[in-house]
């Protein structure tokens, strides 16, 4: 008997797994906070359920519990006060393990449904997790609302679909019939059964709490494993939010809630023993090639899915459309103050210049223009808050005093505190555009991660190529961008990035930014540079979560 | 354009991605050596082109080649005398990258393609490879030829049958276009390129030099990756035949031969030196636990594929065939002399006895009966030899005669030397049958490779599935099997072994044999206990073999 979830939302499951085999524009999650998609009222509802959260303990219904915490900070300033279920590992682990047995019994068909059940009220709660996301990163409401919301949705049920897609390939059982001559064939009755790894940890990250959490979490789920999220230490409510959403759709399930839960560790030392525990066989990873390194040396005893730093690189070449590419790279500088893990921190110009439609423009040139186009775009304060909103850590705040300083390379154009008059104590900082010569690797071959980029002086034009492989080939990328209207550069520029495995975008002059990647269409990393050894999503990001137990007997 | 080797072996793929579906019993390579297979003359014309490989120089043609090094000691005592190309490690490398290019040109469909061309090829050579494979190893000519020959052929089209399937789900280019309200919609053309993540090395083991070979390198050359094939020193010559074929192949389809290649290390460090590479992306290994370990804790750069020690058991609970059961055991433990990686080493019957048809037999009486039908079974010399083969290595020698000697448990049968009259010099011993008690686990947890197994009497009935499931999970194994005809035992072992997760076969009491799989039916292994981190095949041995890198831009 088909399970009333699967039912519910085949169609929904069926169209995902077209997307990702056609790979063009499709998402069921509307991606406008407009009362169109969500309903009259659906935005002051949301955020009035935000407001409510504010200064409370946030319960859970988790087993045990052993006190509260709490103490997010604000990029906004904004005061949140709230406290998280401070739980005992073990027990959590415990939990979770007894959870999968009935998770494991309704099968890959039941679990696609029951989280496309989940990914369907995580939507409906998309306006208070936008105001969760907004609050714990700095994002601006646009991206939190998007990339919190209908955006890390998407990537969740990628995931669904890639899961399901590889599972549904299996069949359950099978009749082996083998000839033998003139005497009766063998027969063989077999089962197959598709069982979980175990226990997964999906370790969360201070910008993108749901958008780089949804993949490991759903790839796991439907997958047949139970779920822990261990959420930043600054991003917690959008993590505690979607467990109490996932709880929830459990419970009405008649499911074991303990399937997800959420940890919090006093300490790293807490983390990293939850992440060796030898009952945890995965581990997806966004966050600082330190803590990804060691994850990738420690957990011997789990797989590790890791999204790491990197440094993404445009090129530019040369152009037809000067104007329109410097104000689609200001634009990608300036988003989420360059706070991606896809924002461009490397433009490699050429020391002689570029040529434009506009005639040629020399390297000097190009530098001070595209500071023109950041300064330009962000002069209407409503634009710059929108875009930028605020700095998400202190690290990142300390990294854009030393560019300002200009010890990472000669300031181009500097950041600039802005004052948010809705949020006085929010740190607004506007991009710091400096330049440095392409020998300098020290400068602007590790990653600076915020609004902090280098336009490169290239000494060849040739060399455009070779060096845009040597960055990532070395250094990781999750993105490449290329200026340019030569075939041959064009060509050369992309065999470069097929061999050092990261994707490109060609000629970006409108409303599509290098640092923006489409569910079901864009794949997130390749999974083969050091970036990231995994891709959101592939077969390969779902296919090592579950195994498959046979049994046979004679018929 | 497809590719001419697509097109001419389109038809056998189909069938192999319908077969792994199905999961019924299909073959396009005949398992019987006989003339109506495989030609008159064949079994002969095969034999001549083997004795004529005796103490030559096995010609490669390999870059870098810097002499010859061979040295193969046949558990049969026949001279062999060849010797085998001995090649600079880093040119094999390099030529291996430079060949990639051409192999990532033709695309998945022509890479699937030429690998059916290559197995195809193989299967022509399968009484040559057959006797290859007989005289390294020590296996009988029965198993030498069908597991040698069809039945690795059969795994290797398995892996490619799964490596295509999920390479043709991906497209090669796509139309992104969004809608923009009323706006004219964002539209984008994407290409997305199937890239190999780079050098595969396959280490081959010295008991299944193909079978345990074909999965790992036909999964690396069908999802883009050059492969390096390090062979053991004891069973170079089945390698080199292969690599020799595959060569033969690229030649003629006007690729880069240096795509296959064979490397021959003088010293471990030669190995250690090449798995651990830069280069070298993926590790294909089957061997000691010992090797295997230290190949995942040292080749970080890797993804490492391996397959390792287990502790294979078979749980008697009960029984209505009691006869026909113990000689289904008494060929399991002979096959090969138990050289095999599934062989069953541990055989938990209760204290009390167990239930047959007959009446209740005792703990005493079943170990008795097994040993008189071991005994019985080997009687006759022809069939002793065709079953047993010889002793591959030194190591399992010394072992035999430490548990003729007492030292891992009771002796309840001890190994006898046979002679084989063709191979005067052949090591041939018959299985030891020794007893330990359950509690003895220092006795029977630990692999003992080759033909020494252990009754292990257990206290309790009820202890049967806990204690499988310890043994599993604590040591690993890549078989289980069960006799009982109680089905409450049945469902308790089942749900041991899928907790556990190790294959089960129940009830084997005919022409099907717990220690033998079947390709596109049997998955080897399971990949989730320490006996092995991955399968032969599944989607997990093929998905992360390849990176997809996309381009996009404006159309």
């Amino acid at each position: 008997m088909p399970h009333p979830m699967f039912d519910k939302h085949r169609a929904t499951l069926d169209a995902a797994v077209h997307a990702i085999h056609q790979r063009g524009y499709w998402s069921p999650y509307a991606e406008s906070p407009s009362p169109r998609a969500y309903g009259d009222g659906a935005d002051s509802a949301g955020k009035q359920a935000f407001d409510a959260l504010l200064g409370q303990q946030f319960a859970l219904e988790q087993p045990g519990q052993r006190g509260w915490l709490g103490g997010e900070r604000s990029p906004y300033g904004a005061t949140l006060e709230v406290s998280y279920p401070l739980c005992d590992m073990q027990t959590l682990l415990e939990a979770a393990q007894t959870a999968m047995a009935g998770w494991q019994d309704i099968g890959p068909d039941g679990r696609a449904g029951v989280c496309l059940e989940m990914l369907d009220r995580l939507n409906r709660h998309s306006f208070t997790l936008a105001h969760a996301v907004m609050m714990t990163t700095g994002q601006g409401w646009m991206m939190a609302f998007q990339a919190g919301g209908p955006h890390a949705q998407d990537r969740g049920l990628e995931a669904v679909a890639y899961g399901w897609r590889e599972q549904s390939t299996i069949p359950a059982e099978a009749v082996w019939e083998k000839p033998q001559g003139k005497n009766p064939p063998l027969v063989m009755k077999k089962h197959f059964q598709i069982v979980g790894r175990g226990v997964a940890v999906v370790v969360g990250c201070g910008t993108f709490p749901t958008w780089n959490t949804y993949p490991g979490l759903f790839a796991a789920l439907v997958t047949g494993n139970p779920v822990i999220i261990k959420p930043h230490s600054n991003a917690i409510l959008p993590a505690a939010l979607t467990v109490r959403v996932l709880r929830e759709v459990l419970r009405e399930q008649g499911l074991d809630p303990n399937l997800v839960s959420l940890f919090l560790g006093e300490t790293r030392t807490d983390t990293q023993a939850l992440v060796t525990h030898p009952a945890v066989a995965s581990v997806d990873f966004t966050g600082s090639s330190v803590f990804g390194n060691w994850l990738l040396s420690n957990c011997r005893q789990a797989r590790v899915y890791a999204e790491l730093a990197g440094v993404n690189t445009v090129v530019i070449d040369s152009t037809d459309s000067y104007k329109a590419m410097l104000r689609n790279l200001a634009f990608t500088l300036s988003l989420y103050s360059g706070q991606m893990c896809t924002t461009t921190q490397a433009i490699l110009v050429p020391a002689d210049g570029i040529r434009t439609e506009d005639g040629p423009k020399s390297y000097d040139e190009v530098c001070a223009d595209l500071a023109k186009a950041i300064s330009g775009f962000l002069s209407k304060p409503e634009v710059a808050h929108a875009v930028l909103g605020a700095i998400q850590s202190a690290d990142t705040l300390a990294r854009i005093e030393d560019a300002n300083a200009g010890r990472f390379g000669s300031v181009i154009l500097p950041s600039q505190k802005l004052d948010n008059p809705d949020y006085p104590q929010a740190e607004v900082r506007t991009p710091v555009l400096l330049s440095c010569d392409a020998t300098d690797d020290a400068a602007y071959m590790e990653e600076r991660f915020g609004p902090i980029s280098f336009v490169v002086k290239v000494a060849n034009r040739a060399d455009l190529p070779t060096l845009t492989e040597r960055i990532v080939r070395t250094h990781g990328a999750l993105t490449v961008g290329l200026y340019s209207s030569d075939p041959a550069m064009t060509d050369a520029v992309t065999a470069a990035t097929v061999r050092s495995r990261v994707a490109l975008s060609i000629n970006l002059t409108g409303g599509v930014f290098v640092n923006q990647s489409a569910a079901y269409s864009d794949y997130h990393g390749t999974g083969g540079n050091p970036a990231a050894n995994a891709s959101y999503s592939n077969s390969a990001f779902v296919a090592d979560r579950f195994c498959v137990v046979q049994r046979r007997y004679h018929l």
